[in-house]
């Protein structure tokens, strides 16, 4: 049996992939995973771009500037209040919307596939560029894009797990650690 | 062999617990689940209060107005950008730490614990009551409270999954649905 914990250790940023494409059907289970997120008063104020097609996948890799990888297919996450069911997701579409995004990333590595996670808002020239190469209207933001493939590179599980971000019962101030050099994309 | 969407559709909003304790060493797993989430940059801008003094848990479900329930534990996620790795943290900790969050409720469901999101930030009111009650500095924001404990209520497992929130290679625009009645709380 696989432990609930391999699974959500096994998520690592896959930044390289394979040529082969992504199965339609493995496509919609991450879309199940991802509807399958908590959202504030059930307020589900996502909607999701599958996009697999080269030309659009190039576009749209082409203006992600921290994103020029070589994905089999790209799911857009977008916030639209106006579908949600109420008005919570005024509030809260930011954290429920990153809640389905971890959850495609989490089924994504399950199921032998590699993801990464490209952050799109709240960067107003990201926004506008994803906005423009997906033809998403004014009312709906893009968060971030989740980028799927099989992937080309291997990284072995791991949690970041650090005792010291961790308080008991209530916060206590704590004499401030020296930064980690160099963190960027590990 | 558990499938990782079965794990991920077991995590359910649960609200009533038992009266049992959660295992330390569950609650550890819990924080190296949180810990294994993507940020942006690797920023890591989080901290964590774990709450299972009877007192601080009863004063802290006390001033959570969507959350007057009885759970073994809690666990505050906080968004920290001065202990973060880098300044990517300013703009994208609401979305790292909402990852975090999300693992712990699927490592939860998968131990056997339940678990529900309660909302703090961006409620001004609420982030500040619980920044009262567990004496959390200025700079450190409440991003939300999870509550754990072993189960006193069972949901089947399930996704909201709904194919017309999913658009292909671009978004189309589309007459808009009747929003779902009474949706809260589902």
């Amino acid at each position: 049996m696989t432990d609930v914990m391999d699974y959500i250790l096994r998520r690592r940023s896959i930044r390289a992939y394979q040529p082969r494409e992504v199965e339609p059907e493995k496509l919609e289970l991450l879309l199940r995973a991802a509807m399958a997120a908590p959202t504030a008063c059930n307020s589900q104020p996502w909607e999701f771009i599958v996009v697999t097609d080269r030309e659009v996948l190039a576009e749209l890799t082409g203006v992600l500037y921290a994103g020029h990888y070589n994905p089999a297919a790209a799911i857009a996450v977008l916030g639209n209040t106006r579908i949600a069911n109420n008005s919570a997701a005024r509030q809260f579409w930011v954290q429920d919307c990153s809640a389905a995004a971890e959850n495609m990333l989490i089924a994504a590595a399950g199921m032998g596939l590699g993801a990464v996670w490209i952050g799109v808002y709240p960067m107003p020239s990201v926004i506008k560029l994803v906005t423009e190469v997906l033809h998403i209207p004014e009312e709906v933001t893009p968060l971030c894009v989740i980028y799927v493939g099989y992937p080309a590179e291997e990284k072995p599980p791991r949690t970041q797990y650090d005792p010291y971000r961790v308080y008991w019962q209530r916060y206590e101030p704590r004499k401030r650690r020296a930064k980690v050099k160099n963190a960027k994309y590990l």
